[in-house]
């Protein structure tokens, strides 16, 4: 399926007021790591970050962030005794480009130095797939006259996140050709490794010398070069830390010295085959759109770098590890709307992502337990431990006296669903009864428990309630019996009696065995069922329309359309109160349920609601999760150019930056979402207990759709063809 | 005067468990800068820290803080290849001494390396008081066998302030022997240069060598030693910023370059001159008791050591520059605590602290409007621009879903009457009518102006009244009519009509420039006699007592004995809330009110004050501000003994932390507060218009008390004898 079109990212201009935006884009990773698209030599407003997996570290206001790690393309060279700055002497040749196909960076330049000396260089870089310990640089240097070359590099542990520091220096070393340092983490204490290599090819009079300055260890290296000659220079870093070995100083500077001297070729080969098996399980073909093509792998493509393949206690964050933005935080971002993606077509990655829900089941436990409730309260925000790390207050942007209260950390609680919801999902696309018994039931029964504790018994209308709570849409908080989450909770509290009887019945001394742990008694499964069954929900029998929570439909009504042109949310131009009290939505909610539990809409009903909330939803401004969504109702609806400009929307939020926000990191909930709206928006997969079928719904546009999943340990390879506007099914 | 006891501060044992205390007691400075007393060479858990004067950037939380300027001490030694570190090897003699009469910190170690080697090595530094931007260090190394040494310094711009960075770098190079650096503050864009230069004597076969590591430019020499023979180590740093000129970078180089190679001699020689002239103008001398004397030394040292000399848009903060405590900013300490002993023994030091506060005037203005008033209302905390910059909420320490809302820099209003004070005491001291004429009598006009706004006529009572404010007692917010801020405030109205009564007389062209600068008519001066008249004022007409604030009478009687011994503040005992409630004081408020304005007390209603509120101050943790000012209303009741033991509770502070925070930095409102002990309390001066006389109160222990100061354009030098337990003036 893999074709050659729509795989590359091309950047031609050298652009310092946009180059965070390009950072963002520029991120490669491979699951270990992920690096932002610095240039190797410095620039002055660079975020040259570098997250690893799981390494969190103490920070005030929002408690704990991903670390930046020691900066792996540090090489800075003396062209002809000039430093190679492209802010000075003359650009000739541009051109950086991030290959998807490869996840390998390269620039391309043709620079006339200050002093007039013509270059040409080529920069090259990726994060090995096959082993991603190894970051593995290239640099060719080609002079057109008879001169000499100096390329130093530094491994520093001077990195900040935003200006703070997080690590302290334990010690530092040189071998052969190579660097090495050892830092650990000043609250966490997660210990780092690094040791770095440089290799000159070419040249004469090759000189080396090492400076073992405190904490910037460095590397520098002078060569003469003749006319025309090509001089290369190779650099393989390695980095381990503690939460992999006990000796991560040890053993990267091992694992560095197994690797041969010229180690290229094997490093790239190995790499790419890697990233090739990627793309023969995922990969997404579009004819008859070139952006929308290349945008879907670009989405693909940053999940796949951002996916833990060797390590189950870690989660994808919001802006996968591509920048500062929620600080490596993992929010229902994950499950609702990237592991989709894993679920289908890397069901190994969804299995680790889920575990890592297990792994932090105490920390959900204690939120549930120091608010007062039974079971496990999913963290809004969750890092290392699952503990709740969503900042509570931040700094007002205008008013020194004033913070802003974040309620989310509080009282958005479904959550604690969404995860049951992403556990059944993978449950039933690949059958690991194995993951269900060890790990999934015991967490689908401790949030349960949870749900029946939090409910509220209302003598007066006969229900269970949910009140004070803040459902998927965000404008409005505080609010009461917030539909999504009424009918989330109730499907979770009977799907964890429908795995508890599958259990009972499947593995009886399992099951006894949890619920012997859990002090469950037939009273509190009893409580559950009641509570499932009286969850308080309202609809209009004639409209189908279902409330967003109650008295959503008193808020004040807006005219969205008399505020557009807009380059601001509504809650910035209303205020957060304003916002509040107003009828406008940041995202999908009823509609966001109308997805995630089809069986509760038919179709005058879906068509009701998505038209109803469509209309007054924030979709430029508001949460980026949201136009992906909106993209598979509408099709759904029989809307497909609806539903393309929704789906553009999402695909464009990172490469066109259509929010203004890209700089942060990528937005990766929408990334997963649009793989949902390929699958089944345009697509229109269906999906049965024995069978599946598609219901396309193409943009009149598109002349072909293709894509490949597994379900139930087949492989399903869907082409439809776009003919006479009528999309069909191979 | 000057003696040769009691001026070595002196440490014998390396304790890295308290290596942050003494960091803070062997703090050096100049006046321009001060640096934390961390060893040459590095250590797990110091604060290696240098603050310069003004070099302020922003921070979260605490909004602005002294930015940690690169590290002049680095020095790290190869002895005969081992890396010398008191951790390892054997410590044969360790003796660290701060010479307070000429700030030299020296150290001496003898060290048995690892591998056996014996060393004999000694440390000195001095940051020169003859040139402020001249950084001195020197050591001497002696081998006992034939060996080699290497010794490293780095000029590095990774500094932090307890993790946050500050610092952009701009450049860097090298000279001859010499390393320089070119940094930018990153949001207030203060410019440093800094330049080093290491000169080697002794040894053989002297290698020199320069890494050009990014931001932290490398000197490195190696020598050959032989046994028995002494090498030499000279270092000399350079600082300056944009606050003093233009090019920093290359007015550090030039520094340098002016620096004769054998430069330590002419620089120490004119730095301790520089001392020797401090100490004739203020020391004081206390015969009978040694540990008294060296604390009261210790104190003045370290003001002198903040005080700046050369810039008069700075103060100094409540931490001096010996630490983070409060960020560098700066409070009403700098004013009532710290000024006198610079107006009465240094008043060009005082002028250039009063003048800060005349500089900063459009930031004390803009406070005062932004809260609704006129005038100019003083920052509670204040930094360069004099803008409120107190933190307005902290993280609380357990719960992290609340903050602590801090309210000092919103009602802790009487700021505003102590600037004027410490003005008018300066005036009345020095006779300097040109700083009242251009500066003084602006500042009190405006202040005027806002008490005058800020007053909230009470119909009921027929009173101006000062509603929710905070006294000098900080356990009791949100009070009403607090004494000491009515009496100062209408002390600082009357004495503001007073001086432009003065200055219409002296200066009518002056007079009438400000009135129409301030637009100052007689219906407002008129108005501020009235408020003055008229300002809510109790006290009972028989027992003399002066209640703190309204109510306070009625707060919960607490039996202080009752929670004795106790290891924390009443305040952290019976948390916010519970100190609010009871009648406890943080420190002396109507007793503070009794020392500034001592003609509102009479001696009975002055002794039943002093009795009674004593007895509910919680002396040893609530705040350090409190002890010595009740040693001098002690001594004025006749109680030398009992002043003795709260002279000695604020004289033991630091040295020998008996708060246990020292590490934060130096207590430098309480070592002001020593030196008015001194002078008002045991000594008993006296200062009339025209005379003045001492009614001494010694300690019966004390055989001696000698000290000097400038009153009117006289040197008054005063020497206390303690003849049979009676103290009689010379």
């Amino acid at each position: 399926m893999l074709n050659d079109r729509n795989w590359l990212i091309t950047e031609t201009c050298f652009d310092l007021a946009r180059q965070n935006h390009a950072e963002t884009i520029f991120t490669i990773g491979n699951g270990y790591l992920g690096t932002r698209g610095a240039h190797e030599e410095r620039y002055p407003g660079e975020e040259r970050t570098t997250f690893i997996h799981g390494v969190f570290d103490d920070v005030p206001i929002v408690f704990t962030e991903l670390v930046n790690a020691p900066d792996w393309l540090d090489l800075n060279l003396w062209l002809g005794g000039e430093p190679f700055r492209l802010t000075e002497g003359e650009i000739l040749v541009y051109q950086r480009q991030l290959d998807l196909r490869t996840g390998r960076l390269s620039r391309r330049v043709e620079w006339r130095s200050p002093q007039g000396m013509l270059w040409q260089l080529a920069f090259e870089r990726f994060a090995s797939l096959a082993n991603p310990h190894l970051l593995c640089q290239r640099v060719t240097i080609k002079a057109l006259e008879n001169t000499n070359l100096e390329a130093r590099t530094t491994l520093s542990g001077e990195t900040d996140n935003l200006n703070y520091k997080h690590w302290d220096w334990i010690g530092q070393g040189f071998g052969q050709n190579s660097a090495w340092l050892h830092l650990r983490t000043r609250s966490s204490g997660i210990e780092l490794g690094a040791a770095t290599r440089l290799v000159v090819s070419g040249g004469g009079n090759l000189q080396q010398s090492a400076w073992d300055t405190r904490n910037a260890p460095t590397l520098v290296v002078t060569t003469q070069l003749k006319s025309g000659e090509i001089v290369e220079i190779e650099k393989i870093t390695a980095f381990y830390t503690s939460r992999e070995t006990n000796d991560p100083q040890g053993t990267a500077r091992r694992a560095l010295e197994t690797v041969p001297k010229r180690a290229w070729k094997g490093l790239w080969e190995s790499h790419a085959r890697a990233w090739q098996r990627e793309w023969e399980r995922c990969d997404v073909l579009i004819e008859g759109d070139d952006r929308a093509h290349l945008a879907v792998r670009f989405s693909l493509f940053q999940l796949l770098a951002a996916a833990p393949r060797q390590d189950e206690r870690v989660s994808i964050g919001a802006k996968a590890l591509s920048g500062y933005g929620y600080r490596g935080h993992v929010f229902w971002d994950t499950e609702i709307f990237m592991l989709p993606f894993f679920t289908y077509t890397r069901p190994e990655i969804a299995r680790n992502l889920l575990s890592y829900r297990y792994h932090t089941l105490e920390g959900a436990r204690k939120k549930a337990r120091e608010n007062g409730y039974k079971g496990a309260q999913y963290a809004w925000e969750s890092a290392a431990t699952g503990e709740e790390v969503t900042p509570t207050w931040v700094p007002h942007p205008s008013d020194r006296t004033q913070l802003i209260r974040i309620w989310t950390g509080d009282i958005q609680i479904h959550i604690s669903a969404d995860v049951c919801y992403a556990i059944w999902q993978y449950w039933q696309a690949t059958g690991d009864d194995d993951f269900m018994i060890h790990r999934g039931a015991e967490i689908f029964l401790d949030v349960a428990r949870f749900w029946a504790s939090r409910a509220e018994w209302n003598a007066e209308t006969g229900c269970y309630e949910f009140t004070d709570v803040i459902g998927p849409d965000e404008y409005h908080d505080h609010v009461d019996n917030n539909a999504y989450t009424n009918a989330l909770a109730r499907w979770q509290l009977k799907t964890a009696l429908q795995v508890l009887a599958w259990l009972e019945s499947h593995q009886p001394q399992k099951a006894a065995q949890l619920r012997d742990q859990l002090e469950l008694d037939e009273n509190e499964l009893a409580h559950w069922q009641e509570v499932a069954e009286k969850i308080y929900w309202q609809e209009d029998a004639q409209t189908g329309l279902v409330e967003q929570f109650e008295g959503y439909f008193q808020r004040k009504q807006i005219d969205l359309q008399a505020l557009e042109p807009r380059t601001q949310s509504i809650q910035s131009l209303l205020g957060i109160e304003g916002a509040s009290e107003a009828n406008i939505l940041k995202q999908p909610d009823v509609v966001m349920l109308a997805y995630l539990l089809p069986e509760l809409f038919d179709e005058n009903k879906l068509r009701a609601n998505y038209e109803y909330y469509n209309a007054r939803t924030d979709h430029t401004f508001g949460s980026s999760l949201g136009p992906a969504i909106h993209a598979i109702i509408a099709c759904r609806v029989g809307k497909p150019e609806e539903a393309y400009e929704h789906f553009m929307r999402a695909a464009l939020a990172d490469l066109e930056d259509v929010r203004g926000n890209a700089h942060d990191g990528i937005h990766a909930a929408s990334a997963g979402g649009i793989w949902q709206a390929i699958v089944f928006g345009f697509g229109g997969l269906k999906l049965g207990e024995n069978d599946w079928n598609t219901q396309p719904c193409l943009p009149t546009h598109w002349k072909r759709l293709a894509f490949r999943l597994k379900y139930r340990g087949q492989t399903l390879e869907i082409d439809l063809f776009n003919s006479s506007g009528k999309a069909g099914e191979e």
